[in-house]
């Protein structure tokens, strides 16, 4: 029952379900903020230029030209091709750049906001949708414990929808490379991006893809014997130990894994788990990276990814490393809505609509609705001066539960149009149920009494 | 002290900038959640097509292009061109005919987004900014009184932030249409821009400017007659009057913008004037227009603008009339930050820091600050474990007011760092002032002690 698209790939809500949307930002907003994280927006655009400055990318990049440019087709040499940010770290490791001098480091900002990528549309992939980013960026250098706080940070946040149980399923981007170099791989881009594709496609398409790549199958099938480990505890580093392969790099970076594992599973055990195919193909990641899993909706990916990243904001020689994790708000609220996990009680913030008898009463009614209002309760003066019935009718079909109304004898009154229950009211003391001041949004997975929908 | 920009024409915010921007936004969807409107976004893109389909357009259109496109130029035919869009209400229109077996009407929606016009930046003029709009769309038909009820909800809104009062300016397209027809100018759309640059060019460009579009100089300037009229009470009708000119279409004009002054002095005596010279270039209104100029800040032009609506959403014989205003919110902050009229106490959402001992004891400070986040107290734990003065300079620094910490006999403290107060602590009880909670946003005219600043 999602709003009627006539654009493939650019998602848009009813308004009932604009306001789970909302609510759901809400939450990740007030999580982010308990954890200190300092809000800021980026522009849109970015010159083509710092799109692409990290090299090639997978993201498709749309560019802007103006309309009217093209009627005179000179263009002003001085104007730089630009375009739609397709995420928002690398906007965000350009401000830091812009604005090192006024920011505090170790710096922590979260920022929600739409990005578009020009890819074909398909299930869950859409060609404009937000993303909901914290990143903790370092002037030179950046604590290791970084990279256990911030998924911890994303568990919370989502654990905050009442929504199935998220696990964040995190590598090391240095034990991949480190293996790949162990073992003699060194078309190692081509390594992580295959490896990348192995839920998608299967082991035996991803050997094809590395020997394609000029890696040789007996070589392939190692690294596939390292991207089939996976497991919450220590063990995992051991399992990997046992393939036989050490370099400096590979142990350096299962040492960080073993780490995340360790104090992960202090804080909040079974939630991370290592799971050595997570790659994040061509990605700026250089240590650990991650991935996050939604109970019982696996097949919808991954809805929050990010990692550590060491050189993406460099001015000179000063360097800013981070670590960040981003939520696919909208490939995630659109699972949410079309699997009926959480709807809004109401598709309109207003609490009370106020009759209005004939339209030189209009103004009275209009005052009765403004003292509501002055005491927070959401307020509509009905449009029109209907009968009775047909205002009620209105409100109904709208979901406002309460009607507002003064009877010939100037008695003020309030309808809960639900129960039929009618009781005399003043609008200066006059107080709705808190569970129905705003719209709220609730699990719908089970009724009120506990029985399963 | 704004953000760096690094691109003309897309304003960026420092992140206790963003605090105050994020407030009023706030503000604005409070007051507008409490009249009823109900939130929706709308895709960022619309077809080109649907962008112009009301004719000419003044505002300059950022078309896309996907960047992998421009490699292979055989355009699938079925992609059409897409634009940015340029307001909020075309797009609205455009979602209103989509949706309009899933909604009821009068449909009352707000809709706070980014849009972006190719203009030469300048003075106030962004090439990207944010609107927050508020409309209010009929099914065939929409009763008067809306265009009433609109323009005072703005001014309820622009008021709780606590800036210099905002008068809304009105005027009746019917008016000035009709003047026109009863003294035989045709070319009306030509009027009405000419008209609209009275305020920058003067009334002598103007009357050229309109010679130049056929409209002979007397004409013009009994145009300009009109254009001069302005006042809060019903005298200006009668004003308008006196000129002689009469046709049925500006009596209605007359009718109207009478019936808005009455209503909108009973409510907010002052806050909205009648401005025939108000016309709104070449946008598609057909009825009441609004503009509305910030008090001691003329110069920045119309904050808040908008008008009636009546064929913006046709679907076949059924058309959606609407009434609607804008604000242009980035144009607002701006001069808002700029001018410090508003600030934010602090620059991140932290109130609490703990400070952390040696990494080993990491573990126990991240505790404590969970036990204070459950309780609603946005708290950091520090990144290192440095000298216990340098954690606290990192938090003056950053703005955060409390500092908490454990001494060698394991006893809790929180020290104000402001004051220097220190007192012992329990995390499961001690609760921060009120105004220290989160980040509060103040007006800044006057200091503490009421003396202007």
């Amino acid at each position: 029952m999602s709003a009627k698209t006539s654009l493939s790939g650019f998602p848009e809500w009813l308004p009932g379900e604009r306001i789970v949307e909302q609510w759901i930002l809400d939450q990740l907003r007030t999580t982010f903020e308990l954890h200190g994280f300092a809000p800021i927006e980026t522009r849109a655009v970015e010159t083509v230029e710092e799109l692409q400055r990290k090299g090639e990318t997978s993201k498709e990049i749309y560019l802007l030209r103006r309309l009217q440019e093209e009627a005179s087709p000179k263009r002003s040499s001085k104007e730089r091709t630009l375009g739609l940010h397709f995420d928002l770290t690398v906007p965000f490791a350009r401000y830091v750049m812009d604005n090192a001098a006024d920011l505090a480091f170790p710096f922590r900002r979260y920022q929600i906001q739409k990005v578009w990528r020009g890819e074909r549309p398909q299930d869950g992939r859409f060609r404009e949708f937000t993303q909901a980013d914290i990143d903790i960026v370092g002037d030179g250098q950046l604590a290791f414990h970084h990279e256990v706080e911030l998924p911890l940070i994303m568990v919370e946040a989502l654990d905050r929808l009442g929504i199935p149980p998220i696990t964040v399923l995190v590598n090391n981007r240095r034990v991949v490379q480190g293996f790949c170099e162990g073992i003699g791989v060194t078309s190692i881009d081509e390594a992580l991006r295959s490896i990348d594709k192995l839920d998608k496609i299967g082991a035996d398409a991803v050997t094809d893809l590395m020997e394609e790549a000029g890696i040789p199958r007996d070589t392939g099938k190692r690294l596939l014997e390292l991207a089939a480990i996976r497991g919450g505890d220590l063990d995992v580093i051991d399992r990997v130990r046992a393939l036989g392969v050490s370099t400096p790099l590979l142990d350096q970076g299962l040492e960080e894994l073993a780490a995340v594992l360790t104090a992960a599973n202090r804080r909040a055990p079974g939630r991370v788990i290592a799971d050595l195919k997570i790659t994040r193909g061509l990605d700026y990641y250089t240590g650990t990276v991650y991935e996050t899993s939604l109970a019982g909706h696996e097949d919808l990916g991954s809805i929050c990814s990010g990692g550590r990243y060491d050189t993406l904001a460099t001015v000179g020689k000063r360097t800013y490393p981070g670590v960040g994790l981003s939520i696919g708000v909208s490939r995630l609220v659109s699972r949410i809505l079309s699997a009926g996990m959480l709807t809004a009680s109401r598709p309109v913030p207003t609490c009370v609509l106020v009759t209005v008898t004939d339209e030189e009463s209009r103004v009275d009614a209009d005052d009765i609705a403004a003292t509501l209002r002055s005491r927070g309760i959401p307020t509509e003066v009905s449009a029109s001066c209907a009968k009775f019935g047909k205002q009620i009718k209105y409100a109904d079909k709208r979901g406002i539960p309460f009607v507002w109304f003064v009877d010939e004898d100037g008695n003020h009154a309030v309808k809960d149009i639900r129960s039929g229950e009618q009781i005399s009211a003043d609008a200066t003391t006059w107080q709705p149920p808190a569970e129905d001041l705003y719209p709220h949004v609730r699990a719908a997975a089970t009724t009120s009494d506990g029985r399963d929908v």
